[in-house]
């Protein structure tokens, strides 16, 4: 299958099955090397407690999201170990944030990853926020085992053929 | 601090940092071996062109599931190298099941995970169901950007000091 | 030792020590970067009747192959992790092929993997068809211990400065 | 299913599946831990000229075989990484040993490992031999690129319920 | 080789080795399954103006020793990763604590590890700090790249035959 | 944050967090692809009796030097699994030197890495240094707990913005 065919049909069919049915780690060897740049999202809601906890408890506050933090940076690099048909990437750029919502007693994270490369870094931003929320989680099950991930999802994407592409907006009722 | 204390007190602190707020890998060397169990959910929500795609799309219908729940297996076992401050476990037992909802045009995601060891498996469970959901979308990527990965959350544990927990109900609506 | 030398001398001695005979990963930074394709093969010679049930055994035939071929696939990335003096990459295509040969009671690998790099593939091609024969075996070892993995060799490769190599015919008596 | 039933049946069944065709990591948390050993052989067959260049090829002969016996060594340890339904296990000893056949013009591996668990160590003792193979392939690649890995099997098993398996003779007609 | 008699043996020769010469990872199978715990210290020593740098440094003084110490906690779970003949371990505990030496201008780091089982843990606490090191050379070295890792050492060791072990005095000059 | 603000700042700040304090995988997507080479030392102080042992003792002599060589070419490659906001690299050289330094009763370890990229290999070729030197305590440690692993700095760096670095002289007293 050649590069070619792969964008022209991407809207229509699964591009990791090969014609007979296969699973293959697609043949990106024909495309273009361009500047490409993925945003992802995702949530943990919980209980008002725990986020107060996290957010005032005691001389550390913070602790929390900078251990989430750090294990969504080093999971983007893992992504090709963990999503079977994923490419091995040589990453330029990881950033992962994290912020408390109050309102929605949650904790929201976002992550954008780069890659000048031939295939997109939707799957390293993705995994990124859920290392991140499975991390948030981790933390604070000794007081909240009912914590929910919620809302991952791709933001953002630019670069290659398939162009740009921006979620409406985001999902699980955020404001 | 002795696993007394840490059981003693985990309603109302977070056990993963020390007295002096660093984060530790909790020291579980005085806690009971036991047969211990969890069982994660998730899912991955999605339009109903992509579902039917997943169903219906051709001679391999059902791979896109194969695919996803080797994912979850292989990521259960990865779990120590992901959540930072998660014990190397010698899991005994691990079971990803994927089906198709039709009525949420969603793919649902249960794992569950065994040990007979000092710690629970709460993590394992609810990273084999992360993984899979990340594949799921992996996969469908070409066709469906909007998806969203939802209601990732813990429904039963059993084993260990703390006793068993069922949560309430499914997260996301799912009745 | 530069990548010239290298290549002079390749026909006559190991390139993987230098000249005090430590073992060394080869200097290729200069090196042409090229695209390069290997392909390798290898099968799992089994009693008839384990055949069968793959072929056969019931509601979920070609299971075996799928996990096996996934396998492989994954095996192809972890090449660096596992032959102590390869280069880590970043392989552009993985596809990893298994059939059913019922004349001589075995399962035939097959895999390609391509890059545009300064070294070739065809580490990760053997490694490829080798984690797909132990999964083979794996899978089918609870009725059939005695399987030979066999046969396993490079079949074809190019690109890079020491020109296009094909195998004469397939070891292992396979016609 | 229970570990008995696993046990009963597993003469004529795939024991990876479960009774709806899904892959599972089989659940072992009900089988007895006992002392469980397993040998596995293999075979590298390459050019006399490449054997001889291994054994007398200078100031540092040997060192192909002890690059591929710590390669070995060290693949054991991840099998749980490479197999996807293989347990993650403690092993309690790991030996792999090289040896020039030139009557057969091969290098000869032969792996053993150990553990004290609910699990067989096969799958660890074969991925020792393979990982051994390729990277004698991997050194020795400049000047023969048409070696052969063979007879990879399991020569030996002891330990758990299913007894002890001794495999009849050496394949690919060693003496 | 029984366990014994490595015991017996340990203080005249090396136990990595077998009879013949080759490397082994030691078989423990026969020894006795007890709690053990090893701490190990390091320091990485830097100009004074970088050490403030990390204390006074602006809005999170600190950051840098939070991310090591969470690198050493995550490198201990990788040493039978990193050290071939190492055994893989489920440890129980592990704990990295860095502090500024301010008067030797060095940040000072100790890691304890802990489980129960038939193998030390000595290996596992010189990671942590090793790694816990490198990290701090990282996120520093853009101000100061003369850095120096120093004074790797084994503090204490308890458990198993070879009965506890207690460093005179740390190295480097430290009081 | 530019890469031309990273590279002007860098002599004044730390990198690895951004405006807000967070840590962050720096974004090196706009710094220029340039060859790259760093070399790192480092050494194991140790008993004389033990560095003889290491020396001459017996058939094998240098096995323990060509283990920990091999150790640390694997663990250049393992760099981004170790320090948390390191760029996966894509190595294209990897050399590990180990020699006997009799007056000062040493294991000394050279390590030089080179790239064709956006980042600089200061510490992939100190974490080789850092992982043979742990594997020679590891190999040793039988007959001589008391060594300590020191000096370990970057000696030498070229390509990229921030031009060549040399240190003054090695660490630890070394002529």
């Amino acid at each position: 299958m050649s590069a070619k065919d792969a964008d022209t049909n991407a809207g229509n069919r699964f591009t990791h099955f090969d014609a007979d049915g296969n699973a293959v780690m697609v043949d990106v060897s024909a495309k273009e090397t361009t500047a490409r740049t993925a945003t992802a999202q995702g949530r943990v809601v919980m209980q008002r407690d725990t986020l107060l906890k996290i957010k005032e408890g005691g001389f550390k506050k913070g602790d929390v999201l900078a251990v989430a933090q750090l294990a969504g940076i080093m999971a983007a690099k893992k992504t090709p170990d963990l999503i079977p048909l994923c490419h091995p990437l040589a990453l330029s750029s990881v950033k992962v944030n994290l912020t408390l919502n109050e309102a929605d007693s949650a904790v929201e994270i976002e992550a954008t990853c780069k890659i000048t490369g031939q295939t997109g870094v939707e799957m390293e931003a993705l995994t990124a926020v859920s290392a991140a929320a499975l991390t948030v989680y981790d933390m604070c099950k000794a007081v909240d085992k009912g914590m929910v991930i919620d809302a991952i999802q791709l933001m953002h994407k630019a670069g290659g053929k398939s162009g740009e592409y921006r979620a409406d907006r985001p999902a699980g009722g955020r404001s």
